[in-house]
């Protein structure tokens, strides 16, 4: 421990912590030293999905140590990202490659500043780190509101997995002692969560299958990407999920009927 | 590498950078790992003080990998600390131990907003790190003029030598990007214009009307009012309109056929 002195005590009430969310994690060490970093600054709701060598994993907890252990013992292990991400309304997604994606993309400091504001607004958000060799996976970043990444030197950009959830564990904590952010105009409305974003994404690609939409078959894996990516970038509300159901729903009926 | 992405480029003309210190330094593992995250910030001016297994150390070397190992050819070793410093108007220490010591102490933010201030007037800046056990001795922080303390939390205060590095070397980088243009990095993509979006809304509310959607009458003028809202508040590209255009007649195409 070289540095520690919590030299400023937090400045506002606490708002509710963003999940961190591994997804599928390889070394056992990283895992346990992601949560050393989470629990740095103080962040304790740390998912999984799908890691490598299952879970429990006895090197996550051997690195993890004291305290950071229980922020093991209390992570969620999902099979999927999207049964991970289920209860969220908003994602971020920690990658190298966003500049081919229609998102926003934030450095840390914008994202976390943008997460406490929506957290104060009582959106529950959550930010996502790829596995520790390749990323996340584009089919991952389909399912994210939108980019964080890091602005480092291109010529020597090596970030490892734990620096990575360290770099915006810090941004949390930074912002936390700091003056209030100023809060999103999200007055009297609630985002649609992910797993509605998801549902209205299958409703419609189950739909457009059965209509042809996705032709030629070479290209329907391309085109449902970039749908699921359209829904997922939008900043879509709870009401605004019930109207695209009920159109599509609408136009079927009177097709069928 | 899992996050890249230079998002914003350097907005000031570059000022001269601080030397980092590694006072003492145990392992070549973490002296190598320092010059990474340095480097990751393009930071590149590293000093040591009386490496425990002497210089060079071939697993500094090995961790250090390519372009950082150009850090550690370059780093200056030194014998003693007031040696090292011998050059520098201003002296941070990066310690647990702040709290007895009658110095100012800052945070990382606002210790590199301070060492910018000071660089930027021609001021040699240096900040130290101690070794990886003990940290800075008090006669080590004796050499400094002010202290920085990251703020962790307190009953978890577990940073490595790297980690502080790390920590360092974001602020100063983050501090020297452009006041964050939380842009939406559309590369490559353009977004729809107005009278874009203005005739897609035409087209679903055409086709929707047709299936009877605004139903009943006394509420069709509400809801085609929040269907404009709803296409206008979303960021829509023009490839977006184009596939939702193509989405409608797809399925329409099929009730017709």
């Amino acid at each position: 421990m070289l540095i520690d002195a919590p030299a400023n005590p937090p400045a506002n009430p606490p708002v509710p912590q963003p999940a961190f969310i591994l997804v599928r994690p390889q070394m056992g060490e990283n895992i346990g030293a992601a949560a050393r970093a989470m629990l740095n600054f103080g962040l304790t709701h740390m998912r999984m999905v799908d890691p490598r060598d299952g879970w429990p994993n006895p090197r996550a907890v051997a690195m993890a140590s004291g305290a950071a252990g229980r922020v093991l013992d209390h992570a969620g292990v999902f099979a999927t990202l999207p049964e991970a991400v289920a209860d969220c309304a908003y994602v971020f997604a920690t990658t190298a490659r966003g500049r081919d994606l229609t998102k926003p993309v934030m450095t840390p400091e914008r994202a976390m500043e943008h997460a406490r504001a929506l957290s104060a607004a009582g959106q529950k958000v959550a930010v996502l780190f790829g596995p520790e060799r390749a990323g996340l996976e584009n089919e991952d970043v389909a399912r994210a509101n939108a980019i964080i990444s890091v602005p480092v030197n291109p010529e020597f950009p090596s970030l490892n997995l734990a620096q990575a959830v360290l770099l915006c564990a810090y941004e949390w904590g930074r912002q936390g002692t700091a003056a209030a952010p100023e809060v999103l105009a999200l007055a009297g409305t609630e985002l649609a969560t992910a797993i509605e974003v998801e549902k209205l994404g299958d409703h419609f690609e189950e739909r457009l299958e059965a209509a042809g939409f996705f032709f030629p078959e070479s290209k329907a894996e391309g085109m449902k990407l970039n749908l699921r990516n359209l829904w997922s970038r939008m900043p879509l509300t709870r009401a605004d999920v019930q109207t695209l159901h009920g159109m599509l729903r609408q136009i079927l009926r009177r097709r069928d009927g």
